[in-house]
């Protein structure tokens, strides 16, 4: 992979910061400019040696760039974009680290429409328990899946540039189209994130709360573990995503309602073989999943 | 707590085998006798010096024996109460480690109406990932909650003695109605297990089950692990417990149809405001829990 001579990252978080330590540490990258909505967030970056420069304006920010990566949250995503469009050179490639897709890509085609052929979706699944810039590490990425959802305006070799990007930091790159992208990580992501903040809202609410609590036990604590995830976050995505997550959320009713209906008839031979098809599918798929993350990381989502 | 001459285990896994192990580690227990539908799981019992004998039937079992814990899988109860009712003496105390109580109870009534003032109904709050009695250890229950559900027809002598010896497990005691009981673990236990093979059955059964899974990160993993539990443990335990889990159940399904009519609506600040109060909720708990299980058995459910 040819060296980036002037990185930057808008939004220097777990995400954007592991992103540039990756490139810095493989050697890729000349220099690394940071640029966001928060200065503390920026001088924090830069104390830390995860960028070179904080950048307070998009103009200077973007001369001389020829690789941005945007990994704010997906909610900022449309405001970034609007901002850092009049100052994109021709040439520069720009790629995302959004969760969703579908709408980091209606964000593209309304303010960089004049730049499609080098701007190239995507997302890498990491990171989400933590976060902020200090949780950055170089090795985030590694052996972790990143998601492509090229556009059909992308120039082959800005496709190949964030291709070469992400896998320099580690990643197993796959591409698929953003809408398939966003189906995919509704079910296996976003509605068991809808799913387990409702259980918790549902029993904090209650008026004997704290005795429900005081009795929950190990199955719940990890059943509810995402439900410790960042508000403002989980927000953006189910609010950009809805459209898969309620297609997910009703398949996903309907499984309930069958569950329901032999709970009520008392039908326990059905329930077993559920039961048993649940545990064989949860089973295989953790031990594949074990042996594929044998990196240090693996706490991350 | 005064000693006990000779304790009889029925199903010696987990639950009962941890019991024993705990009692006899405490010098609590002269003898303990194992009976259970597996012959192999008493053989390996007697091997590991969990018991002291293996019975194959419930005369000699409970000829002399002053204390029973009943650690069936809560589907065999009524026909391990059913077997034991003939032989068991006015004196001697039994209790059982159900993860249900009403059922358990209908069973009571049942069958050892004859013994209602020594028969004490509870429930120890731990184990489930692992099974079996070469997973049992002796501080499994080591400051764990134990639920007592006494019957109005208890003899306080009975309640104070089965007190005692979970206590002496190093449980903490709580006594409650078997209905509240019930309700608790159908919010905080039953209800989650459901809802956890739910989600990964209706995946499974998806043409792109494959592709699902691929993506699926440790956010899943955690949210699923319970998919992995017991199927017939499961079933009997969901069946059991049906009306208190079909309440928990449509309460749930309530807050899924208020989640969907927010994303329907593209309502944000007040999907926000859910996240925050249900990531709230679940931080405070978790600290707590994780304080209150300073035990490195913690990871039993």
């Amino acid at each position: 992979m040819a060296l980036i001579d002037k990185l930057v990252v808008c939004g220097v978080g777990l995400i954007g910061g592991s992103f540039a330590l990756a490139l810095r540490r493989a050697g890729l990258v000349r220099r690394i400019v940071g640029i966001g909505r928060s200065e503390a967030s920026l001088a924090r970056a830069l104390a830390l040696g995860v960028i070179d420069e904080a950048s307070a304006d998009w103009a200077s920010a973007l001369d001389g760039a020829d690789f941005v990566l945007l990994s704010p949250p997906v909610g900022q995503m449309d405001a970034v974009m609007a901002a850092m469009a009049p100052h994109l050179a021709p040439g520069t490639v720009v790629t995302d680290a959004g969760s969703t897709k579908r709408d980091v890509i209606e964000a593209i085609y309304r303010h960089l429409s004049g730049h499609l052929p080098h701007v190239v979706p995507a997302h890498p699944i990491a990171g989400a328990e933590t976060s902020g810039v200090e949780a950055a590490f170089a090795s985030l990425y590694q052996g972790r899946n990143v998601v492509v959802t090229p556009l059909p305006e992308n120039e082959p070799a800005a496709i190949l540039r964030v291709r070469e990007a992400w896998e320099a930091c580690g990643g197993v790159i796959h591409e698929m189209p953003p809408q398939e992208h966003d189906r995919v990580f509704a079910a296996v992501s976003h509605l068991p994130h809808l799913l387990a903040f409702g259980l918790v809202h549902d029993l904090a609410g209650r008026a004997n709360a704290e005795q429900l609590f005081g009795f929950a036990a190990s199955g719940f604590r990890d059943f509810t573990r995402i439900a410790g995830s960042h508000p403002e976050m989980w927000r953006d995505i189910c609010i950009a995503n809805r459209q898969a997550l309620l297609a997910e959320l009703d398949q996903y009713l309907a499984e309930l309602a069958y569950l329901r209906a032999l709970l009520l008839s008392g039908d326990g031979d059905r329930l077993e073989q559920l039961f048993a098809e649940a545990r064989q599918a949860r089973n295989a798929w953790a031990e594949q999943f074990a042996n594929n993350s044998a990196n240090p990381a693996s706490k991350s989502e």
